[in-house]
């Protein structure tokens, strides 16, 4: 519940926007993993505010320290905790709105229901708590590594502009060469001027996410109530602005059985395969060995730097701007906290299904 | 994980579906709840086979037998176990079928992952085990029910056909009215219409439930990991067929944050509200008081009456052709079954918050 | 929490001792167990009452129906729902009851936190809710047996009368000679004599069980807060009338650590093994292949055949006296039920660790 | 499982006595309690070494600094973070060791599971850990103060010498008063005495600690496996060194029932009280209002500084003698630990219990 995710490989989040730092506690790592440091400062800098031109200007170093479960440089099989320090802080930025209930945000609904409110920016409810996800999910990474997992996320819609061929059809190595993580550079283009044309009018725009996992082993995932779709989907509505979850065929339900059925067919290694892949590589809600993607929809950011009316905390009509250095798009940052909420629950996963057999 | 649901209220499922019978163990539920034996079978005869033209011929009573936790008719907060007995099994439609993986179904995943499967129908992965969670959310209702919390379902598509108004623009009373369970009674002359060509083609269909819940308390819902859509939508993921699930605003992401964020005021009654609701009454994960809404999309059937390729176990290319009684399409009996999921999330969500305050 | 034990290998338990009958759920069984039906029921006849002059009169056969989970005598990995029909209810001895608390009963502590008691008995807080725990244990040392794990309990104390020799010092097949379950046949004479004596009088007496778990792999049990024996202390703890847990050296702090040290060696197969065994099998939580010994309390039974004051829901003084059929000690009955939870214990830690490694 | 304790209320402890620190994260307090920071610290100095000459020589100040959770000096329902750094390392005491597997320490099991280890100082099985639980134990008494729960623990045996009168005829106020923390002056006195000769040979002795639960809310505790002593024990023994725990009435099963039933009255204030305490104020598991208590043993530290024979990592025989600042008692610092392991369990179980009504 609450602020631990996952039931073998756990993370425990802590930290607010303003306050001290952000960090967690990994519980249930297996032991003799090495730790790529580089590879998981690499994630964070994915993740991290002041990349580009597209993002918040808001220039945060954002590197991690490990306190424990390491040592010589591999797992030890003990809990591994970590923080990222607070290093840039204006708090003025949000004193102004310390009082008033912005719109599309927490603050309502955390005063309501803790009555009372770290009112430091977002504080417990900005997005800067993924830091922590991040992190972890870097570390699950490694492990899925060496078990030939691979997760790939890019930015497939921005406002109205889609990247929409089948994933299958780009070039993945494309993504990371643009601002806005997306597999069409043609249309990424289209994306990245969709908002700079937004954060000019200081308006925000949101967008979705496609995410791909290659390599999962058959047999992840337990039949029903964790499927491993319904964990994956659980995954990322945690996730801040995340409004929706699709995988396989989706929403899309205009076609018939006799169109969506996944047909199987013997490959010539012997191997258990399917003519198409509708199924999104999970049957029952356990992967056949065939590819994982799914879709995750991104509401547009709430803090826009325009005049809008609310209430305060005394229920007073009031109007506001915000001011501050905010992501007129979160996609581009999005797409590295996809990628580890998926490879938290997918190494999860993988290690419950390791203790269904004798 | 797997098999057991829930924080607080938790329900531990059982059951095949050609076994002796599908049932569940619910702990938590608190003491002094009066069952409505007679709301309990509606609910499990809105979801059984047979109960129109447009589901399955398969004729099955669901009639649900307690055997613990209750008390001169009142829950006593001990463990509520119940059972529905599978009466009328004909496992020879199935018998056919045992050696090979039906396209679409879990009868391979399961193999892989356990060794061993029953393959007397879909056995646990069979549609037939969310008996336990209609039984098991109509009591989560009645709990609910006395704190003023109400939820409804509709099937708001079917195939390319569209019930596409916003919720609040329907009548509710009409979703019983018809076979289909629309809430727009034109549309769902269309929806029956186009089922019925589909079971003349052996073919089947999918579409999408829309949800709503109100009367939620202000509150409900852990930031983080459980934010309240995200128990939503795993709890929604892990039902038979689901292929994904939005709330408020969800994919439509072509809008701008100017034009989707929910401006706050004081209505008459002093109470904080929102002029607008994409949010879907949920803020930060936590329930603001307006109405939850939310959708589900569900694939065809995969069982179609027509001849189909696939793979023995052994590997060797076979053609087949399904018999038996099956839905050409599950929306109509898929409508309660999301309305109970629903119900668990919530009763289990105001349970937890309890827990949060001394 | 509450009626669901275990982490991976899970029992949900419900029932009452004068309803329907008791029973579960287990979920997280691997698949490919083969069930021995007779093994099951011969446990059940260990606990069950009226198994010889010694324990309660009442005579029921407790014979355990299965609903799910197995497939043609094999387990499947799906829940395996089972009950053991209440046969025997003479409910009216305990009607003069229902008003009033039974002196260390849990009349008074359920009624308070439920504000509802089924008075049938004692419901839910009834020793007869161990028969799901004996059915469960039952299937966990099937599992165990096939890792070489076995699972050996016997009265050792009864009153003040002790079977005080180290429990490899005695001939274990000798326990179930004798219908105290003692491991030394002369001492289990003076037991019989006691508990006779006691009967007669109207009486209850208490005692303690020695558990020995041979053949444990080396590396089970969590560090920190699932250290084994904290494991196994929990699920003895949960049975009732139980007052305390040692292991290994336990309460004898008598000795320096100069005394109780395990001295480490390499014995001839190369193995490390320990020359003493104080830490009773486990060091820092985890089992390091010695055999895991520990001894459990058990307090008298608290319904005596003789006058007792109590006072009455509305708190007005009232003397009774009890009838009906009761065991004058537990002792007996106890040891199946202690080697049950052992097994759920630690077939669970087996599995967990499992998952502890990619 | 594993690092992670409690149900609402929960801890998520990391670190290793030579690494970085120790800490943790507390998820799922309650918000609006003032933390009053000088009685945390005082429950770390209770804790830490070289408090007395009875304890280690080791000078550790142990302060805390906190990340999260905290908003102008209150809890504010988000996760709390802290950590006490690790000051004072000598791991060259250990060097010598990190070959080898000391006699009754974690060594070779840890080695074993994990197949990795830290070998400076105990690592993660060190008893250093126990400064995370502490801490959270030392918020829990603050919230339980708000709900007039008491918690006092004292020495109440040091290796033969006992304190071994009930507990209610000691004055409490005692036992701050002298360094081994026993409720008895006198006895204080003998078992100083003794620690104090035990330590001129370089052993170490063990003991038991009592403690006890004032002002209880009646209806704690989960019927069937997490009755409130269960959950107690397990957090006992989960404490290192510790080999058993009972309460009430425990391990002394000479008595018989009519002896040991505790009688019910109804008292001068219209509340039911029972005449003896014999339960140690738990019925059926659940609380009943009277005083809690229960008793823990502690083994003697495996740490002596004697020659000992053992073996290392390759099997070789070997002899050695450690050197270093070690506790030749723990009693007298296992009292705060005691105090808080039961601080954690009665919070966690109060917030469950609220969950539990609608």
């Amino acid at each position: 519940m609450s602020n631990i995710f996952g039931n073998v490989f756990r993370l425990a989040s802590f930290g607010e926007s303003h306050g001290r730092g952000i960090g967690g506690v990994i519980d249930g790592c297996p032991a003799g993993i090495p730790l790529d440091m580089d590879f998981i400062q690499n994630e964070l800098n994915r993740r991290r505010p002041g990349q580009s031109k597209l993002t918040t200007s808001r220039n945060e170093p954002d590197s991690v320290e490990f306190f424990s479960g390491i040592f010589e440089g591999v797992t030890t099989g003990t809990p591994i905790a970590f923080a990222v320090w607070n290093a840039q802080q204006r708090s003025e930025d949000y004193n102004a709105m310390s009082e008033l209930f912005r719109p599309s945000h927490a603050d309502y609904t955390y005063l309501s229901k803790y009555g009372i409110r770290d009112n430091r920016g977002g504080g417990r409810s900005s997005a800067r708590e993924t830091v922590a996800r991040v992190v972890a999910g870097a570390i699950a990474k490694l492990a899925l590594k060496q078990l030939g997992v691979e997760i790939t996320g890019y930015t497939s819609q921005v406002g109205s502009i889609r990247a929409d061929k089948p994933y299958y059809e780009y070039d993945f190595s494309n993504i990371e060469q643009n601002p806005v993580r997306c597999a069409d550079p043609e249309v990424a283009e289209q994306m990245a001027e969709l908002i700079t044309q937004t954060r000019a009018k200081g308006d925000t725009i949101g967008g979705t996410v496609t995410c791909i996992i290659k390599g999962s082993p058959v047999g992840l995932g337990e039949p029903v109530f964790d499927k491993l779709h319904a964990s994956l989907g659980a995954a990322m509505l945690s996730i801040n602005a995340v409004k929706g979850f699709e995988y396989g065929s989706g929403f899309d339900v205009s076609q018939f059985g006799s169109e969506l059925n996944d047909v199987f067919y013997t490959d010539e290694t012997g191997k258990t395969r399917t003519r198409s892949n509708n199924s999104g590589g999970i049957q029952g809600g356990i992967t056949n060995g065939e590819d994982i993607y799914f879709k995750v929809a991104f509401k547009p950011v709430a803090t826009i730097l325009m005049k809008q009316q609310t209430v305060d905390k005394e229920g007073k009509a009031v109007e506001f701007k915000a001011h501050g250095r905010h992501d007129p798009c979160v996609l581009p940052r999005a797409v590295p906290i996809v990628e580890a909420m998926a490879a938290l629950v997918v190494l999860d996963q993988y290690l419950i299904n390791k203790s269904r057999h004798l």
